[in-house]
């Protein structure tokens, strides 16, 4: 027996904007025997995060590039289909690292149970996974925030800088989040009930941004930062008296300006007047601390405390193109493809 | 009875360098009538500081600007030459921060007395004074050195750097200085015994000098960073997994770069990819904990294990070109008006 897979081969190093020519859809079998203590699954929501770009770029990130000539790696939700492990039985709703397919056959120690009565089993790819432990330890480790503290956010409408303003909110401090476009701005000020936001698609220039950041903050205590850019360029120059600035993306500089970075204002004296911190994060850190998190958090998703906003794009086939709908800032809140 | 008093007012804001233009040379009287617990000082050594050029600018900086029309602010050591306070006697030597002229009338509290025979007096404008404080906390605290870790310093033949070095080399730290010509680069690995030097003067493109520092590194732990400019934009691309960038100057935009900042390449992803932190310092945070820096460092000073380098600069006059002089990169070690 076997089960009838989809894979998505990664096969083309992109330079700027990924496009279908960097993957290969390939259909294949996959056998169903499995030995002892392995796992099939069938994926059915699959992670869509901008940190699958940055992997592709050549050299000097993080992580040896993502090699060519496999599946892409992902974050999945899926269901067991067939089981050999104790752990295990089918119908399970488990977490895996399998990637972009249909099905993948896992030894047991890859996958995390999920409990869906506990919460929906989307937010293991959100607000209880990897997302959401970027949000809390960025937040709580490099940004310390304290009641009253100024706290800005960009790409405040994402996956990881919707939480960081709530979870900002929950510690007392004053939110402001950075999007592009009406929409997102209603949904942080009405929805995530923020005290401001800014679009930074209405202040074209470096000049109009900063002083739309500066009426509507005062200055920054925190900065959380998801985009870089020209809207990390408005925000520094704002900064208080022991601000505290996390890196925890650069989204704007994915398509190609992280080999060859542009020009930008010079800011490190600013750094230097206000005594304050800019301190880069990486979800990794801290995923032997998931439970840390997850005992304070998981209770907040219970009672519906925390919104999850997610976008859903249908359809296997759809996982490049969603890939490429991040950069175009099209998501709010989490980007699933579901299969 | 007075004294024949010498004074350099500050009077008119520098766009770029400093000149005497900026300066006016005032003769006065000082009445040599003294109130309780008032001391009347006589300069002999007036420090000159990267930090009044800072104090300059319009605004945006860690001060409100210096004012216009008022002595020249700085710090002094001088020689008690009359007192009406149980203090203070007639000869004692004294530190204190009475500005560019050649008598001064202090409350007693305004003055640190100094002895001789523990340390140089010079030493309480440099290595047991605010160079000092700078270098060993913003080294200690934010730079956490660690034996074996890559010290990278920049402004290295300067003040503050030269300490930060030596400090380094007596944490274990490989230590590497980067200054201009090859006479500070041979006062770096000679004089200093550092493990190496790079003459940046020797590699005009960002390139040429980022492959120097990159081969005379191998990747950078800490960098302790006076300069900014073009040596910043060389080493940031270096830095380890967890590397600590200390902000304590950037004289190389002194001249008019900080109210209007040139562009340089985008790095904050290489925050994001080495999980790397930037802080910045000033001398004052440290203020209340110069007696923890002393009982460390003084003992140091005392058996000659320190190279406290010193350039002096004679004449009262001399005082503007002199500071003038530290953005040409004359000085070697802490630069001295002796008058």
């Amino acid at each position: 027996m076997s089960y009838q897979n989809r894979q998505w081969y990664y096969v083309k190093r992109p330079e700027g904007r990924v496009s279908d020519e960097h993957y290969e859809l390939r259909d294949s079998e996959l056998d169903a025997r499995l030995s002892a203590n392995e796992v099939i699954i069938r994926a059915r929501l699959i992670s869509v995060d901008p940190y699958i770009r940055i992997q592709q770029a050549e050299r000097n990130t993080y992580d040896v590039p993502h090699p060519l000539g496999i599946v892409q790696r992902a974050g999945v939700v899926g269901e067991v289909v067939a089981s050999a492990s104790a752990l295990f039985k089918v119908g399970d709703a488990v977490a895996a690292y399998s990637g972009w397919q249909l099905y993948a056959k896992c030894h047991h120690s890859e996958l995390t149970l999920l409990d869906p009565a506990q919460a929906p089993v989307s937010s293991a790819l959100g607000v209880l996974g990897m997302p959401g432990r970027t949000a809390w330890f960025g937040l709580m480790e490099a940004g310390r925030p304290r009641p009253g503290d100024t706290l800005v956010v960009s790409g405040a409408a994402g996956a990881v800088g919707s939480l960081v303003a709530q979870f900002g909110k929950r510690a007392g401090c004053r939110v402001i989040g950075i999007a592009g476009g009406a929409a997102k701005c209603a949904f942080l000020t009405e929805t995530l009930g923020l005290d401001g936001a800014v679009d930074y698609r209405a202040h074209p220039t470096l000049d109009g941004l900063r002083a739309a950041i500066e009426a509507a903050t005062g200055g920054v205590d925190i900065y959380f930062d998801n985009v870089g850019g020209m809207i990390t360029d408005a925000v520094i120059p704002l900064i208080k008296l022991r601000a505290r600035i996390i890196i925890c993306g650069a989204i704007a500089q994915y398509d190609g300006g992280l080999d060859a970075p542009e020009l930008a204002p010079r800011f490190l004296q600013h750094m230097l007047f206000k005594r304050a911190s800019i301190q880069g994060i990486l979800a990794r850190d801290y995923t032997h601390r998931m439970d840390e998190m997850i005992k304070t958090v998981a209770p907040w998703v219970r009672r519906g405390e925390i919104v999850s906003q997610e976008t859903y794009v249908d359809g296997f086939e759809q996982l490049p193109a969603a890939l490429n709908s991040l950069f175009e800032g099209k998501n709010l809140g989490k980007l699933l493809v579901r299969i």
